[in-house]
């Protein structure tokens, strides 16, 4: 991806998916699968962009989308499910995903 | 606070302020001032919780609140004023700040 650590979506609206997670200390693949999913997220119809940070507390992860059934969409793509799985498995010890309807934006 | 990295929001809907930035190579209080926001947040009417991640490309932090008017009155409180007009001129190399309803909630 070419695209910085901010995103430059569209003037608003559009939907934000918030993902907030805890890791577990199981590696085993996270990294890799990880990239994978920021790579195959940005090839979705529907897809605006993403920001991401993670420190020893927390991982937030936004990714945004042109409309809830990109968001169902993505969701149910195959490969991103079989992620899911394993992180429910083994990679978050928690998280929180909300969903999201951007309503301003502001920008320095 | 004794809240964890992760924000017991109630059920949806309320609101997200979803703060994503670069910080410039300024220090000069930022760490101070990052903390006592936060602090200050939390006793303001409609705060409903917050959570952040800082690496190496960027930060995201996302508060969350009752209601538009708690966001506006938070937006406009003193001190906060003061903390953003220093954000402007020394502490942000660039930000997106938006505000979203949250309309649906998963955890794990």
């Amino acid at each position: 991806m070419t695209q910085g650590p901010l995103a430059d979506t569209p003037a608003p609206p559009y939907y934000a998916v918030i993902f907030s997670s805890l890791r577990t200390s199981v590696e085993d693949g996270y990294a890799a699968m990880a990239q994978r999913m920021l790579n195959l997220a940005a090839q979705q119809p529907g897809y605006l962009g993403v920001e991401s940070a993670r420190d020893d507390g927390a991982g937030i992860t936004v990714s945004y989308w042109s409309s809830l059934e990109a968001i169902r969409a993505w969701k149910e793509n195959a490969e991103h499910r079989e992620a899911q799985r394993l992180g429910h498995a083994q990679w978050y010890a928690a998280f929180r995903l909300r969903v999201a309807k951007v309503e301003r934006e502001y920008r320095l």
